[in-house]
């Protein structure tokens, strides 16, 4: 994971919540105390006998090292279940769970829409959310910065903590981002490029911040609370204003060379095709997200976009007028099916992924992930006498987007807690 | 590295050659060691102090490790070349390589005009390579495995060798191949569908056979000899009878949730567009391979492909038309040049290598991978405001591809030869 947030040195901040104080641990055996974490905090409350069988080494160990973990305030036990059948003689069994006050995080998601936040504890839960409406279009930086300080002070208090509780904040947006250097390349909600948001939003708020496209994090939410505890390798399609992509390998956020995130949205679908307001032609993106679906509607429907109206507003009215069967409507839809048909059976050709989950709000929506389309992508992807990955729809809304944000968050402050001295590294 | 040959148990078979018995390694330290061993290979000729350095680890652990390597007969020590300047005084350093003798392995690629064999010794150089030419189309399983078999006994008596030197067999074969199981689902050389080629070539040789897809093993090749040695993650495109993609992430042959791997040349460019011979359409291969020109040229120019000639003579008689101006040539060039700029455009939105090699015989011509081409392709891929990936032309002929196979059986080799037992494996 990397690390974001300039104006901090990287090192995780001292804890000033409630709750002992986080020794920093050994270094003899970093790699398995961290897997071990990690491997609890995935499954939620498990048994030491069932974290030795996962990873594969000897009980003895784990005993170990969890009393290191549970020393240093991170891992707690939990009395477990009763198996049914077992009498009700014994000792009740005894599961490992992240101690949950250990630390917190905020996570937030900025959109064209709405801007969402949550406060999640250390395992992993949230505490509170809060969400708030957002005039459609670009904005100012300082309007930007303005709304994620509001928003985290509200969300904070909600979950009965102040700021200097907080560890650490993930943010999401839409667009280009370097995570690893905390910038925004290019954003549809921001007017500037190159925005340095990491940096700033953490001299204002004095917390280290990560952020990351917003794709991204849906992954790393799958990754963390989803399908990624079964899958090492799968993607994350999003479909809401844009098109976006997260690719999960080897339980891993891939981000290519530049560290910049997959892009499927902007892959061409058509050779000089509909303009994208990326400014390029024939991106998928143009043929699939809310913009393109408005445009068409507005060509042939006489449906408006009026100024300041939620874009859903339109699509739902869209929406209707293809279940009412019209003719137009239905092709708008039909089209942009096809299209996400391309898109998909391309991702599959090129990436091979064990699971495609298609998320976001317009999942409510079944014109894009109808029958149709999906056996269009079957058409289209290689015939090698195997099935394709299978599609799952997960319509979550916002909140996981701002999970996901979160997730980012406890990543890099796992990371600091666990990371040893360079040099011990190379072992 | 997945191993491969059924009827065999997956150990490394006795070394039966010349020089010392190979000796099984003691497990304590397993990863460093493979690692030390690896780099070695890797680098070529290289001092203790330079691998110690390599890997962040202690002088005193590399020169433990390596002292059992050396026992063990997978290194040796090499005068190295004292450095100028040093006045002459004292011992000349001391290099570590790889044993060369240790080991042989075949290298063979199968394609529908020239079958190629190398013998590679376990430092990876070739020893003995042999081509044979064969008819275009596709063949029974018996005449494939009787043109291998006699290949074989060709480059292995080229390299002053008996077969039963050969430690293992790497064959890459155009198509969609299950390297894991040995089995070739479907290629354009081969009458059969799910055909077990490792299995049967495995039971003809009485060697372990390693069987993978063509541009897989470019992309190995490349990993292990050429590009590979300064970056983690790329990508190679082979153009020639077909389009086919390798790509490594992280150091590792990446081969999807399928074990398949990547089939760039499969991706749709075109909805709804022009036949490809694996029976879909707008494949981005039905616009650039061979086969797809040739079909162009025959239409427009009246150029005929004669049964039984060689493809790449009507592609010269083409390219040279194309050279003289000749509108209708020059037109079905600029094409097939536009539809592969968006191929490599959307395989740098969804995979973003580090660098993309184009490789092949076909990479004489310059037609692909024109300025135009480029051009095009920089305007199709995501406008980030940073450059996109380096493309590198290497027009290497089959060798590099049979070399590449040869290297895919050596992989499997050193993991076989390194690998502990399984419950040793978790640490």
């Amino acid at each position: 994971m990397e690390h974001s947030g300039e104006g901090y040195d990287g090192s995780v901040p001292p804890r000033r919540g409630c709750g002992p104080l986080i020794a920093p641990l050994s270094e003899a055996s970093r790699p398995l105390r961290q897997q071990i974490f990690e491997r609890v905090r995935a499954g939620g409350l498990m048994p030491r006998v069932q974290v030795a069988k996962e990873l594969g080494v000897s009980p003895a160990s784990v005993t170990t090292l969890t009393s290191e973990l549970i020393e240093a305030g991170y891992l707690e036990e939990v009395a477990g279940q009763r198996e049914a059948g077992d009498g009700g003689r014994g000792r009740p069994p005894v599961a490992l769970g992240v101690r949950p006050g250990a630390h917190f995080v905020a996570g937030m998601k900025l959109s064209d829409s709405f801007h969402t936040a949550v406060i999640v504890d250390f395992a992993g839960n949230v505490v509170a959310s809060e969400a708030v409406q957002v005039p459609p279009g670009n904005h100012l930086p300082e309007t930007l910065i303005g709304a994620c300080d509001t928003l985290l002070a509200d969300v904070t208090a909600k979950a009965g903590l102040a700021r200097r509780d907080l560890s650490a904040v993930g943010i999401g947006v839409p667009g280009f981002v370097d995570s690893a250097a905390g910038e925004i390349l290019w954003s549809p909600i921001l007017r500037e490029r190159h925005y340095p948001l990491a940096a700033v939003v953490a001299e204002r708020t004095g917390l280290p911040v990560l952020i990351d496209n917003d794709a991204n994090l849906v992954a790393l939410a799958e990754l963390w609370y989803g399908v990624g505890r079964e899958t090492a390798d799968f993607a994350v399609v999003t479909i809401e204003h844009g098109v976006g992509m997260g690719v999960v390998i080897n339980h891993r956020l891939y981000r290519g060379a530049r560290g910049l995130g997959m892009e499927l949205g902007h892959t061409k679908v058509q050779l000089d095709g509909a303009l994208c307001r990326c400014g390029q032609r024939g991106c998928l993106e143009a043929y699939v997200a809310d913009y393109a679906l408005a445009r068409e509607a507005t060509t042939a429907l006489n449906l408006m976009h009026k100024p300041g109206q939620p874009m859903h507003v339109l699509i739902e009215s869209l929406y209707d007028h293809a279940k009412a069967g019209n003719a137009a409507a239905r092709s708008i839809f039909r089209r942009a099916g096809r299209y996400l048909a391309v898109g998909l059976a391309n991702l599959v050709n090129t990436f091979d992924p064990a699971v495609i989950i298609l998320s976001g709000e317009r999942m409510r929506y079944d014109f894009l992930y109808a029958a149709d389309t999906l056996a269009e992508m079957d058409k289209l992807v290689l015939n090698t006498g195997r099935p394709g990955p299978p599609i799952e729809v997960h319509a979550w809304g916002d909140l996981l987007w701002a999970h996901g944000a979160a997730a980012l968050a406890l990543s890099w402050l796992t990371e600091g807690l666990f990371s040893p001295p360079r040099e011990m590294a190379a072992q």
